[in-house]
Formats: structure tokens, C-alpha cells, sequence
């Protein structure tokens, strides 16, 4: 017996990369946060500080940098790119490549300016109708993700988002669930249901060997809309029925998703207790609770699919 | 000589509450984050412990959601609303009431569901028009914020926002400044300009005595477009400029704002040198740092306003 | 072939508990984060919203409080009794149950107060050594993290700690790695090396299966205080170098720690360039740099351990 | 009338700055946070983008880190030097300089290792008993801060420290409140008392005029473990009695404190009601809540003290 080096990846996280598309007067802005790393033989370097392999974290980000010269395109196809250099190198047999994209909104200008009331409410109908041409305000908090993984059976893409935050004022119930010793939550027919979505969705093969740019791009935006309008139309009896549900119905519309993940955490809105005031509640004042949360987490997959796929023990995350 | 109590407040902060309207199948959210501090003659409590005078902090957090049984209707009322109880009380004698909103949009729902690329791109034009009928996505992150100030002179109110934030990809120079020993930043002549836009506007009597919950809603989506516009079509040779014409456009287009105050972080961007790598950088690849970072404060002021109004001291912030 | 569910759990997370062991004047406290997550048959919940085996997650916090009342003793020990609490319910087949502790220190009085310089100095020679019986003040960011995971093979417990941020100032150099197109990076034979380190260690069967509280109390500071000496001895020639030696260092102390996994970013510190001002900077003035990073991650095992422990996809990190 | 730029500042904001003092084998590392913020005549640049007198914030972070070559000394000390130096410049007639500063400790060797339980613990009495020469564990999360500020009047020095957080488990109780239409809180007179504690104290001329860096770091050291002592001493029937107590101490300890202000949040830490499970709880189990929470605010002066020392306004916080 002797102590060894077991499963390891190193690399650059978080190299923050703005590309300003300029071949004409309307810019494009795209705003990515990228992590790559890299697995293969990496013994020498542990065992005995011997860098003769090693290709330098530093090395990486500027690759990153080099290669956003030619054009980011989509992020799954950029982090394919990536791949495809560092895989190049004999001693690189594997790795990891991250993507986080911020959203950017055109600032509207003259008559498309909006004055409905709220903070952040967006005008025009979409990122590229209407607008300043080059300048720009970020929209929601939340992101869009994407991941390329290698390994000896290939490349693998996962797309996804983070942090949609979701809420819906009626529509939803928590009852008929069993009752312990430790149980005093009350069942309730019509709750506040809210929370923050994280998925992560695989694509088949026959997606990724054909697609480009402006495909995962489509996708992406379908694959979201479809999530929200599942959260938005599903009368829930359960945040789990609403994560499963939000999971088949993007495998349903599309036949090259593989299979997909939710993580999602129920952010409570208890109803406060008015009595003592001498008032009812309605359903209309909430206190939004920080901690502790629920936390539902779901893989939605074909029945055909065996195994579970190496790509998931690598994001970093649930199930 | 001898120690004494100085300037003293205490209250509860960040009552986290969110009202449901649902007084028709269309319901309205509006999420809250509430603080109420309150002055006047809390000696005792503090030099014997004697708590006779001290409205408790859970009492004050009880009144927050008492009083939103009734509606919020804007941030600014709510908390007008809450001032005047809580100064019929003798020991108290001011106070500081402050609100920060943040935003949430419908989920679009069937045909109007947008397929167009990039995470946070919203559809619909505007809060209200389209989307599900008690369905929201959070929008940007930015929010909404406001505060009412009481003394002995009476009532204040200041409007603002928080982390707005913006990017120009180009349309920004910055030269002509002074070089001593330790200058070695070059001269640029296009540049990203980006910041995260904190403001805060105080708004006269003349609007003040006669605004309602809709005057107050109006004004604040005015003011915000006001600000981006400007941001967006200023040519700007320094982000002080930048600044102060954002502050400046405010107070020519509504003669009841009486001054405004402009935080502003300058988020670099910094090109980023490809020419080791064999390649140009026309304007194209930066790196969005974190720290250090520019600070940009300033007030813009009426000039027959005299002294500093004491609400700004309350503000916890810049200038 | 059908659209079917896939792995799943769910429960309650971060559920804030301090407990305060009171029994004699001289008080204890246990600061501690907790998520509890069961796993099982809950598909009717998924796909018809049927609740009948869903064990509410208030349920799991009420019973997370309740065993409080008992005495918390050692986080591994407390998250066992959890486990095998929630086990006996026949759709609960196994889960995964976390704990994050936070750190206090007493408060130094009387002539123990120690006047040294700077912040978070601590007097006294450890937590129960001089010090004030019942007022604590808040240690290091760092926590110490407990995990136990259930399937059928049973119970596996992890230790470990997150966040312990080190720094060397000397004693570390990279240098012989390859240089390519795009590597610019210098060699450096003295630099400073920081990180936080998190790592999680599994425990052989042979000691969880006797371990009580007070063993697995003085193994987490054995092991830690362990990987901070390793950290500080050795003459680094890379972090992955460092990161093995105080993965190895671990398993060559103590036989009934079966693996151990680290997770290291390089936290740069860029020497900054004085040479501009007419100075020279022989080491001394540092950039502390946010992003990008490097990110260095390791596992170290014993050479008879075959394939991959199931425990290790569920600690939400990575390798 | 017109409209006019009013107060205004500018610089460069958290210069991440390491220094390491390695004149002997035994280094000393200084690991701050610094911004620098100059006030005087820069209406050009915000009326017109005339950058002829700006002195750019890039300029500022390089003054920083040339100074940074010649030592820090105390931070108080450093930052009075970046003071002068800007002031000498014609159109700087005032400025704000700000540092927070981080605790190191070194890591425990050999003997001195500490296997008490808990994290964070530290073995040797204080920063420079034993440990190493040059590797180092960071402390605890809270900092300690100065402040420079300049105007017509000259210098004024504050010296404080932020988030340091305590709780005591008992000797604390809150009754004898006001009871109105919105009062439930029930009377207590045993609770858990919590808070992280942000504090900025004066020092008086007769301080500043003859202080070296020893003097600012021993004072300091004096100051904040006078604040704790009397945190855990002081049986505490509110908050704010506690709050006025720690001020109290400070002005009475030291002459040459001229006044002190305080910010406290109340962190509440709710007992648990187990009695739906056939349990008591003696003061044992505690949930700790994140908001809302009670927030105490107070300054404490001198009686001869006449009106707000204008610094107050700068710190762009409470009170």
C-alpha cells in the first residue's frame, strides 16, 4: 500500500471577458466569466514540484483572451474551441471548461423610453429591438451557463442557467403530507411558491456535432422560456411536481436534450400573523424568510438512458 | 466635563416583506426591504437600561406589516405613512425611514414568449403589458430605493436607485490630465466607460405636499430613463462629466427635484495586450477588473439652495 | 422509451442552530449551519404531486432542533444521529446530511487582555483557556464542514474545513513549465503563495464505527492544524506540489482517514512594478488580486482503494 | 438661478496593497485595503470634461503603492502621509483616506500545534509569540479601518474596526417596554445577546500631533479590547445600554479620545419553542435569524464638545 495521487484538475477561474463586437456602429457586447481546466498526467508536478508539463494557469487565460480576438460566438462553442486547443497537448487527456454569461439590455433612448413604474423595467421587446446603439444596461442577476466536458469517450456540452428567480403569487398548495411527532406545519391550499432556478440540461450528440453559435443560442432561449412558462402555468401541489414538470417539458419539445437537472430552493414566504392588530391576512402580506430554505433537486432523463453520465460528478453541484 | 449621549437611532432594519394585490385575477407583487430608525429621547435606555421610552425594534417591524394590510402603494407613501405614527409618540422626535424595491416582470406566456438569445431578455413592453396573471421573474438587480428623513424642521423625502448598471462600448476619452512622479496611465481617446449608478434626489415641497403613490412612481421611471439616457448619449471626456450632466439633465427636466447626488464606480475595462501572441486589439477584448476601482461622487445643486440639507448626513454615503 | 425521473433528494438547508451548553456557569456554544436531504422512492410526489411519503422539510428542521435539546457533541456525530433517525422511515433509503461550524473564542478580561497590534489578535492559548465564562467573541471565516451520506452500503462520514485562507511570504517559486505561443508569464524563483484551503477528508469504517464526539474533535484539529504546518514547511516548487504534500501528510499520520480532496485557488499576489517612481520592490509591496485565479484540486488516496467512492459525487465540489 | 456642481470627491477605491517586511528572517506582513478620495476644484472636469487639474485615480493607486516601498508603519500613519502629499498639489484643498486592514497570525510549528476543537482556534498568545517565520492562517473575519480627513481646518484622524462579532449566552434581558395596538414581543430577562460591532473613535489633537505608528497600534489594541470587556462584563437590560457603556469606557480609559460612535446590529437569536415536541428549552436551543434585525446606533461624547465635527459626514455611516 502507498498513498497516491488520485483524480485531480487544475487551471485559470474566473477570467472576466468582455468582447465588444464593433464591425459596425450597433456594438454587440458579450460578457462572460470563464474557468478551464485541464486533467491528463499531472504526476510529475505534485509528487515533486517538476513543471515540465504543466501548462501555466497564466498560459490558459491568455488563450482565452487570444482566442476571443476571432469572436466569442455562442459560449458552448467557444468552450469547444477551447477544448479542442488544449487537448492538443500530449499530457492533457481531459478537463473542464466554464462558462457564465451576464445579460446586457440596450438603453433605450427618445421616444422608446419607458416610465411604467418599477426599477428595472426593460423597454422594446427584446435585446436587439431598438435601443442605443452602444450603450447598454445589464439585466437580471441571473446567468447564463454552459460547460464543455472531456474525457476518453469525448467531448460533452451542458447548457444551462442559474439563479432564474422565479415567483408565484397563487397557483399553489402544500398539503396531505405525513404528520411525525416533529411535524407542526400547518397544510395550506394557496401559498406564495418562489425560488431561484438552477438547471443544467446535456446535449445529445446529435445536437452538438452540428450546431453552431446561433443554434445554442436558440436553444438556450427556448429551453428558458419554456421553464418559466412551465413554473408559470403548472397549478403546483408541490415545489418537487413543479420541478419535475419544468424538467419534461423541455425533454419533451426537444429530442437532442439528453436529459436535464434542476436544483431549486423553495425561498419561503410565510404569511405574518395580523390577528394580534386585529387584522386579517388575505393572502396579501408576506416576510420573506432568508434561512433556512427547502432545497429540491431533480434529474428529469430519458428511460432509456443506463447509467449515469461521468459529465455530472463535474459541475460542481446537486444530485 | 463630563461623557453624554450624543446623536443617537435605533430601530429595525430590513424588514423583508412582500404584498400581494389581489383584488382582481391580475395580481401585483411589490417586494420591499424596510428599515425605520427613530430619534428623540431614548437617554434612559441607554445610560440605566430604564426602557420605558423604547418603541421595541419588533414593534416597529410589527407596524411595517400592519400598516401594509392597507396597500403600500409606493415606497415614498409607505413610508410618509409610517413616519407620521411613529412621531405622535412624545419621545420621538425624528427618525429615518428607508425602502429599497426591487423590480419583478410577468412571465410571457404563449405567442409572446421571446426566443431571442441571451440570459434576462424580457418580453412584453413593460410590467404591465402581457405576461401571466400571478407569474414574475426578478428582473435586474438594481433597485429602487427611498427614504424619508424627520427632524424638527419636518418631513423629507429623498428618491433614488442603487446599482444601475451601464456600459458604453464606446463614445469615452479620457486625456489632459496631469502627469506627475507617479503617473503612468496613457491617454485614451476610446474607451469602455462602465458604472454601476447609485443616485439619490430630493425631492421639494412643491412635490412633496401633493404627490400621491402614482406621482411618486411616475417621477422615479422619469428620473431612471433620464439618467441612462444621458449616460448613453453624452460623449464623455471624464466620467465626472458623466456624472455631473447625469445630475444636471435631472434637475432641468423637473424643477420639483431640488438637488441629487451621483455615486459612481469606475468599472474598468482594461484592453487587453494581444500583440505577444502576434495579434491587435482594436477596441475589442477587455478585462472587466474588480479592484481597484475609480470613485466618482458628486452633488448637483439649484445655487439659491444655501447650506447642506441636513438629510444628506442620514443617507449613510458619499459627498 | 419515456421521460422518467432520475435521481433526486430533497430537504431543508442551512437551518441556523446555536446550541449553549449551560450546564455550569461556564458556557458552551455551538455555531452550527445544517441542511438534512433525504433520498428515496418520492416519485408520486414528482409526478402527480402526491405528498403522502414526503417528509415535510419543516418536519426536517423541527426534528434538526429538537435533537438539539439532547446536546449537539461533535457534528459528525450529530448529523449520524440524524441520519439514522430520518433511515427509519421505510421510503427514506438513504440521504445526505451537512454540517458548517462556525468558530468562538471567549473574550479575553481582566489582566488576560492582550494589547498586541492589529485586528482579531486572540489572548489565551485556546478556546476553554482564560477567558470569560459566557461572552465569546467570533474567530476566523474559516468553518469546519461534517458530511454524512447514506445509500446502501451504508453509512460514510466526511470532515473537513473551508475558507482557511494561509499566506507564505517566501518559501515558493514556478518555474520549468513549457512556454508556448501564448505563455508570458516570467519564472520566479521567490514569490508569495496564498490560498484558502478547503478540503474534505472520508473516515475508514474503522473509525467511524467508534468514534464519539470527543474523538472526532481532536482529529479535525490534528488534521487541520496538520495541513497548515505542511502548508508552512514545505519549500513549494508549485501548489500542486503543496496541495499533495498536505493531502499526503494526512493519510501518512492517521491510517483511518481513507482519502483525502483539497480545493486550492492560487490566490495571486502580483509583485508591483516600482521601477517606473525611480524604486526598486526587492519583495516587499504586493498587488493582492480578485480575479481570475488559479484553481488547484487534488484527491490523495491509498493505493489499494479501487474505483470511486459514491460519496464523493454529493459533496456539491470538486475533482 | 442655476444649477451648479455642489460637494463633490473622487479617487481610487480598494487598492488591494500586501506589504511584507522582510528586513529579517522573520517577515511581518501589512495586508490592506486602501482608498484615497480628493475634494478641491475640479469643476472643469465635471462641467466641461477639462481633465487639467485631475490627478488621475490611476495616478492615486501608484502613490499608494510608491509610498507602500518606504513602509506602511500604522495605517493611520500612512494614510496622514498620502494626505500631505496630495495636499500639496494647488487644487486639492481636502480629501478622504480610508483603510481597512486584515489580521494575519502565524501558523502554529512543532510543539506549539493546538489540538483543541473548534475552528479558527489559535495556539501562542498573540501575533509575534511563536509560529513561523513566514507563513501565515488569516484571523478573524472582522477589520480594523482609519480614517484621514482633510479640509479647511486641517486633519482629523479616526481610527475604528468593523464586524467584530460577539454574543454572550447570557447576562442579558429586555423589559419594561411600551406596549401599544402593534407590540407582541413578550418581556425576557434571559436572552442571547449578539452583534458585530462597527465602531470610529476621534482621537484628539493632543494625539495626533505626537503619534507614531506603536502609539496608533497599541491604542488601537487598548480600544477594542476595552470594547469587548465591557460587552462581556456589562449585565445588559438593552442594547443600547451596552452600546453606551462600550463608548463610555473608551472616553473614560483615554483622554485623548475625543468621541466615539457606535453601530450595533441586534442579531437575533430566537429560542426555539420545542414544547410541540414534549420538550422544554432552558435557554439551549437558538435559531439564528438573519433579517430582519434590530440595529443600535449612538455616539458618545464629551460634555465641552460643541457642534458635529464635520468628519462625521465623511464616514458614510450611521449616525
Amino acid at each position: 500500500m502507498s498513498i497516491v495521487l488520485g483524480p485531480n484538475q487544475y487551471g485559470k477561474a474566473e477570467v472576466r471577458l468582455v468582447r465588444v463586437d464593433r464591425d459596425t456602429a450597433r456594438h454587440r457586447i458579450t460578457d462572460l466569466n470563464i474557468t478551464s481546466q485541464l486533467r491528463g498526467d499531472f504526476h510529475a508536478t505534485h509528487e515533486s514540484g517538476d513543471n515540465t508539463g504543466v501548462i501555466a494557469t497564466d498560459t490558459q487565460k491568455n488563450t482565452v483572451n487570444a482566442f476571443a480576438r476571432d469572436g466569442v460566438g455562442s459560449p458552448e462553442t467557444f468552450l469547444l474551441r477551447l477544448a479542442r486547443h488544449f487537448l492538443t497537448e500530449p499530457q492533457v487527456t481531459g478537463g473542464r471548461w466554464l462558462a457564465e454569461q451576464y445579460g446586457w439590455e440596450r438603453i433605450a433612448t427618445g421616444a422608446s423610453v419607458d416610465v411604467a413604474a418599477g426599477p428595472g423595467t426593460t423597454a422594446g421587446s427584446g435585446a436587439d429591438a431598438g435601443g442605443h446603439d452602444h450603450a447598454f444596461v445589464r439585466g437580471a442577476a441571473e446567468r447564463r451557463t454552459a460547460l464543455v466536458h472531456a474525457d476518453d469517450s469525448g467531448l460533452t456540452v451542458l447548457a444551462g442557467l442559474r439563479d432564474v428567480t422565479v415567483l408565484k403569487s397563487t397557483g399553489s398548495e402544500f398539503s396531505g403530507f405525513p404528520r411525525d411527532r416533529y411535524t407542526t406545519l400547518p397544510e395550506v391550499d394557496d401559498r406564495i411558491l418562489a425560488t431561484d432556478v438552477t438547471a443544467w440540461w446535456r446535449y445529445a450528440p446529435s445536437f452538438t456535432e452540428t450546431a453552431g453559435p446561433a443554434e445554442y443560442d436558440r436553444r438556450f432561449a427556448a429551453v428558458r422560456s419554456l421553464l418559466l412558462e412551465t413554473f408559470a402555468q403548472l397549478h403546483s401541489l408541490a415545489l418537487q411536481q413543479t420541478v419535475f414538470a419544468m424538467g419534461k417539458a423541455v425533454l419533451e419539445a426537444f429530442d437532442d436534450v439528453a436529459e436535464i437537472r434542476l436544483s431549486c430552493p423553495n425561498n419561503h414566504h410565510f404569511l405574518v400573523d395580523l390577528e394580534p392588530f386585529g387584522l386579517d391576512n388575505p393572502g396579501e402580506v408576506f416576510f420573506a424568510a432568508d434561512r433556512p430554505y427547502g432545497l429540491i433537486e431533480a434529474a428529469v432523463q430519458r428511460s432509456e438512458n443506463g447509467s449515469e453520465h461521468p459529465v455530472w460528478s463535474t459541475i460542481g453541484g446537486f444530485v
